[in-house]
């Protein structure tokens, strides 16, 4: 019942932060996690999951990896899920402890800096976008959503257990650009016309929120501010949009 | 009451296609709904609307252009809601009865074909990207979200509103493209590197659904399939960061 428990408890934020644990949901989700480096604490499982050959052998998995595994009930399964069908599997796994140290830098490379993002779903589209055009670490500023958030973690579909992703203060951030001498850019509907930029070698690049744009936190330290040029009856792009066209625009 | 009995029968796609009118939620999208040329059937409106200045200003909007309106209790207009919090108002409008044909195409022009696109959520951001990056027309081929679902309407944010989003079969496409002389490329993983394509004036770009990927209908037809490069050890894309990644740089 230990496990039940526990992972009814990792869906408040704060839980989270003390005990260093998450829940990643589902099936596909949980061979993600399996498939990466992550320490998996423990799974549910509950009897829906033998229900296809793919459970059937995710269940193999965890158990020929020795995890301990609790079976429960559908509904108890639910009650410790935050999706409605859990596919009937939830794993509880570490949430690894990096700090922007950790991140291995070569002479051409891409950070992508999260600033207050807080749409869950957009949060997750964000680090999946970065794992897959190459960015080596996505960095999670104040107002930012928890990126251990059951939503987050669905959306980023593994990339979050691929690729380091680290909340930081914009100081810490501060020290570390300076330090490893990144420039820092953000994405502005203001700014230079993407077309007419020159890719650095070494870049950090911040997002920011939808509605409200780029906080001042993030506007007071920008190098350069880059636009997509948009239609002009168009506001915006989805902020995870926006943030693949300018890696893949500004790839080393 | 007929409004909220019409505002609730819409959420039924086959209602939605007998009566050619859809439903728009909430203060930003019926803001959106006003400034486009939609004829507008009438709003229902709930108190919580008059609680912000925004809110009663949009209400006066409706007003003075001779809009039907109906004072609903919250809980009737949350009935008639595909979101839980409407923001008080939900308006009823045409869906315009465009064909193919009624598409303005220049030398040097775009058109976003959907494959069999599932979620609303990615139809609505690809509608919104397409929108944003000067796409004339998004057209939905059968297997596709009907794109005037209510959750596509508020992902598209408006975009829905300003451009040509046409139903249309396979038949009906191969005629009209043949007829316009535009190529149709698809978005693959196994295609040609982006990089190392040359930008035609004009192009039929298609998408596929992101699990099971361009239909053999697509497949079939396509003159050229492009690739974004990723890290190897991601899957994909999410489909409207992939469109969004290929229509800026094949923008002509």
């Amino acid at each position: 019942l230990r496990l039940l428990t526990l992972a009814r408890d990792l869906q408040r934020r704060k839980a989270r932060e003390r005990q260093h644990l998450f829940v990643a949901e589902g099936i596909r989700a949980v061979e993600e996690l399996l498939r990466s480096s992550i320490p998996v604490r423990g799974a549910l499982v509950a009897p829906i999951l033998e229900h296809t050959p793919r459970g059937l052998a995710l269940r193999e998995t965890l158990g020929s990896r020795g995890i301990e595994i609790l079976a429960v009930a559908d509904a108890e399964l639910a009650s410790a899920a935050d999706t409605e069908s859990p596919q009937g599997i939830v794993a509880i796994a570490q949430i690894p402890q990096r700090t922007l140290h950790d991140v291995a830098l070569g002479p051409r490379s891409r950070l992508l800096v999260l600033d207050a993002i807080q749409d869950p779903g957009n949060a997750g589209t964000l680090l999946r976008t970065a794992a897959a055009l190459g960015v080596e670490a996505t960095l999670a500023l104040p107002g930012t959503v928890d990126l251990w958030n059951a939503k987050v973690v669905r959306s980023a579909m593994g990339a979050l257990f691929q690729r380091p992703a680290i909340s930081c203060t914009w100081e810490a951030l501060d020290q570390f650009l300076g330090s490893t001498g990144f420039p820092l850019w953000g994405a502005d509907a203001a700014g230079e016309p993407l077309s007419a930029v020159t890719t650095p070698d070494r870049l950090a690049l911040v997002v920011g929120n939808e509605g409200s744009g780029l906080t001042p936190q993030a506007s007071a330290r920008l190098g350069r501010r880059v636009a997509i040029p948009l239609a002009s009856d168009i506001e915006s792009l989805n902020v995870a949009v926006a943030a693949g066209i300018l890696l893949y625009q500004l790839r080393p």
